[in-house]
């Protein structure tokens, strides 16, 4: 057998390509990890004693990854996650439980034979927990043993693990109504970490968002404005705008179904933000609203510099029970066809062609690499492509992403790679896995004289480090 | 040249994928097929002399991808397939005409060349018939004497070959209003091979089928129940699934246009039917029905325990010529972009959730592996997908369906293989395609360090054989 | 490092590929190249001293792949395109400008690092110019120097350059308005050079192509056939067709936003055209006429034996200011979604039995390979795909080409290739990377055992050479 060692991971088999891949990624497996975009609480680093709680509390409970599968398969969310409604059990009650949560996964682990969460969990286990054995039902409690041990100690303290893991600087996603508090603790401890808010108002844009009516209370309270018409809920939008670029925010991020995007006049968008107000909104409402503020986003985004992130196309809480029992992000979000082509050009024609304005595009819908978003990318000035992302971001998904982007679009109207986590212990492994891939790929140019090996260096750097802190200014 | 050797064909040409590849493909290659879905007609087993006739009989007249492959060049149906309204010709005349098919055929065998026909045939002929030779136009003749003369012998009857397919089960696809003879007489006979039908209603179901109305005079004839609205067809419905189920069916079967589903009040319902019933139906009635009917299904299956098959998305008979000439099935189905997400939800919120209930999903829109199904399965308790389907079921298909599946349903929310073939004599050598395509893909993830030897050994056993028996209670 | 030779760029790393590759490449790289569709401008071999102009007239200004790539990252059109609206400057303000022009495009050539036109210019700079250095901006003056030298010589004329391309025949894209006085002086040149129009109606077709009104007074004018309705306007392009054919013309060729087909009547094609001729057309007018016209089109092609051509799904000049001031063609047309099925079944019920009738499909939705297009070329006896066509003209696009289209549609429904490109110094660039992109794939059939050698090494010639010609009846 001729296989390759651990080392060489993720590569190809082929000589000639891991030969080159080896070279390429020794050239920046050392580079900081730049972390633009993800989910993890800000609070963890808020607190320089935080503790991630259980093995269960890390690996299994937050991640939406590992639940769907194990539901997938028959196992009931009720032995996977707290008990809505429950009160916290007692300490040993919840080591019980916890432990028991861990068996099931461990029990079940072989599911994630060959899927990304497979990748990193081993990963993570081997790299930052010292856990070289394959994850069973038999060895279950004593790799639960050892790291409940790990994470006791200081040493694997947030903020602690911030530095081990290289990070240079993490973005996390905020609400538009957020006081920022977590963020200000962590700028006033004098803590050396470069931790960021990212402006997020889907929750009063979206005015089908659950408690919209009291997301705008909050908004209202949060910037002190009184949000009476559309005009004072964007001057309240602009005002938490300012407040979160004060502090360090470089971005904004918006979720929405789809990309649509329209000009409203200001009679119209005010006509329906009314009826909102009023709980009368009209069947095309929030779809027509959330389109003319998309495009209301871009203009604030031309004036204060703020990188505009759109991700479209999932439909969330897809099944209805888990959705009424459990909540939202427990797996049961299924994407759906996106269209781009149309949707975006009124937003474009805008505001595309301005030197201050960065859009940077996130799709579910592989489709529309290389017939939409590449050509868009290839010819917008202020159009950038996100990495592959959720379901996408795996070994296969970013082999599609590099081989139907790139060739119209080029690297460079990428936008390197984020993590999108809220499992901050996998983020290495997720980095580890893109610098990989995009390593591997350029090997792969570089055997077939696409590239020699000087640019593919230069490439490597670019998707690995370089993309990131230019597209996102940091 | 280091071409690798005729043994090793469909594997990678990397020696170190190789070297697993057939580690993997030797301790799976001598399983038993299993095939829960396929269209090969019953009675081939109930009558224990039964023969194939000609090859023209075996090869090209019954199989619409052949004659689609030679019509698009512009071979004459008539070159090809009985001429309809005809009279059967005499013996001599036949065997005349059916050289003359059989040499159409061979002068255009080049046609195939890189196509699943064509490797399909190719492995037939050599492990089947002994044929080594490449198929010409030159050698037709003589390889025509040989394949009719091999077909002539007792160890070429279907039961005999049955034994030596090694096959372990072989479930038919039977109209809902089928009165099942031809199992019953194969279950009389004392025979050991495993036949089993499996409840296909479409034609009662889909009220624009061709013959509606008459199918529901006979599904009202073999189950003894009068149909006279929307309650009688159901339990006439469901008096048959009790039937197909007594006589060893595990399963139903449903092909629709797409799958919209949605509960009809029971008041709409009946009044649809009653329309239909009156040749009276309005221009949403059958689109509204079947998505109605397919609930149905789903709530009959978690009665029942019959696995629900949803094949969806063929525009059926798109040549009107040669469908009025020479009817369904010759060639002219071509696909159509499918939704799943939104068209799903109604039967998956009711039905999806349920421990007894699976549903089996098999697309032609390949695009929504990733983007639809993959998320669906690595969810939903019920759902299962099945493999490559039709134009997929080929050697590319199958890479596609690893590489964009297996990563977010993982390989244990899928159903195995099944050959789905009207075709017996192709049954192994379309499994057999299947497996070395798993081994290779399983191979190019054990030397990733994707997974490891282990883990890879038990993924080929399960996509070989016990997915199967699993998924279809077999 | 085990990097392979230049000479065997573009094929794949492994050994016993890339040596099954050389060979079937070895065997049709002095094929001589016919180009059946394409954008050179017919004047460049009118004038038998005709100069390309400066290096930037030749690689940067006229080719949109260029410009909207540096476009993207924020060079300003005005510094790459000669200013809309100014005069010509003089000489040595032109080449001052033009050595500007250059130095933007050799500063920012690293952007094409990956991308076909990186490949293209590349191996047309070292095979016809001569130009081994990677382009910087540091050699960029230089580099300029050189090939201004070139184009100054007589052997770097396009007849010159033809016939050391070893071209056979180019087909030329050509209003039906056009009178063809170039094509007419080729051919009274008696130069041996074959030069050929293609049909190409749109401008007449599409009733809201602009300056449609003008349109159809021209080819009043050239058909010499008043136009006052349905009636005449039918005669006129039949008039026009047979000039066409006259002058050598062997197919249309047929722009569109979707394949939309439909079979007017008589009275509803001559309402909407009268309604056209007025000014007054209603919603759905152009895209009804369009799709009945394409049927007209192909009822004229099965009575005049022309080959037609559809290139659909491009969303032209998506970005309004860079049309507004820099008109069409900069790299802002951007693709959609296609449907074909349904579309062309009017179409194909009407004509694609037809033994003298043929379509050639071109998509930029890469979804409808597997699932529409391959499928109905492997049905209908009409209709052949025609190469990944713009966006998909690419290393990658032509694997996903080889790997969706081939195994349902077999290469015998292909129709080789075309260069589509009005850089006519691209040509041989851009049928060497065909060449190879095939006899790569074709290699891993070989070593898969999918085909045998003397099976590949007719696909390769088919490929490269005859499935052209015998295509477009060359």
């Amino acid at each position: 057998m001729t296989t390759p060692a651990y080392t060489d991971r993720y590569f190809s088999p082929d000589p000639a390509v891991r030969d080159v891949a080896r070279i390429l990624y020794a050239s920046i497996a050392a580079l900081p990890l730049v972390c633009p975009h993800g989910h993890v609480d800000p609070r963890v680093f808020a607190d320089p004693d935080y503790s991630f709680g259980t093995p269960a509390d890390l690996f299994i409970i937050p991640d939406h990854y590992v639940v769907r599968m194990l539901y997938s398969q028959g196992v009931p969310m009720e032995t996977l996650l707290p008990i809505p409604g429950e009160e916290e059990p007692a300490a040993e009650d919840k080591d019980r439980r916890h432990r028991a949560i861990w068996q099931t996964f461990a029990d079940h682990f072989y599911l994630f034979r060959g899927t990304p969460t497979g990748m990193w969990i081993r990963d993570e286990l081997r790299d930052i927990f010292g856990v070289e054995e394959k994850l069973t039902g038999a060895n279950a409690q004593r790799i639960y043993d050892r790291i409940a041990e790990k994470l006791a100690r200081p040493e694997f303290r947030p903020r602690a693990l911030y530095a081990r893991f290289n990070i240079e600087a993490l973005c996390t996603t905020d609400a538009a109504t957020d006081p920022l508090v977590h963020h200000r603790r962590i700028r006033d401890s004098g803590w050396h970490g470069r931790i960021l808010p990212t402006f997020r108002p889907d929750g009063v844009i979206n005015l089908d968002a659950p408690n919209w009516r009291a997301n705008i209370e909050q908004l209202a309270k949060v910037s002190g404005i009184s949000i009476i018409n559309h005009q004072s809920f964007l001057t309240a939008l602009e005002q938490r705008r300012a407040c979160f670029k004060a502090m360090g925010a470089v971005a904004t991020d918006h979720a929405a179904l789809t990309p649509f995007t329209v000009a409203l006049s200001e009679r119209e968008a005010d006509a329906i933000f009314q009826r909102a107000l009023r709980g009368e909104t009209m069947p095309n409402d929030a779809a027509r609203f959330t389109g003319h503020m998309l495009m209301q986003m871009a203009r604030m985004s031309v004036e204060d510099g703020l990188v505009m992130q759109l991700h479209v196309g999932a439909l969330r809480n897809h099944n209805r029970a888990v959705f009424e029992r459990f909540g939202p992000d427990k797996g049961a979000d299924i994407p759906i066809a996106t269209e781009y082509t149309r949707n975006l050009q009124p937003l474009l024609n805008a505001f595309g062609n301005h030197p201050r304005f960065r859009l940077i595009l996130f799709t579910l819908d592989e489709t529309t690499y290389a017939r939409e978003l590449a050509p868009l990318a290839g010819h917008y000035p202020a159009v950038r492509l996100g990495p592959p992302w959720w379901f996408h971001d795996s070994l296969n998904g970013m082999r599609r992403f590099f081989d139907q982007v790139m060739e119209t679009a080029g690297i460079y109207n990428t936008a390197g790679f984020n993590d999108d986590t809220r499992a901050f212990c996998s983020i290495p492994a997720r980095h580890d896995l893109w610098r990989r891939a995009a390593c591997d790929w350029l090997a792969g140019l570089v055997v077939r004289h696409i590239v020699d090996e000087e640019d593919a260096l230069e490439m490597a750097r670019a998707l690995a480090y370089d993309l990131t802190k230019l597209t996102y200014n940091l």
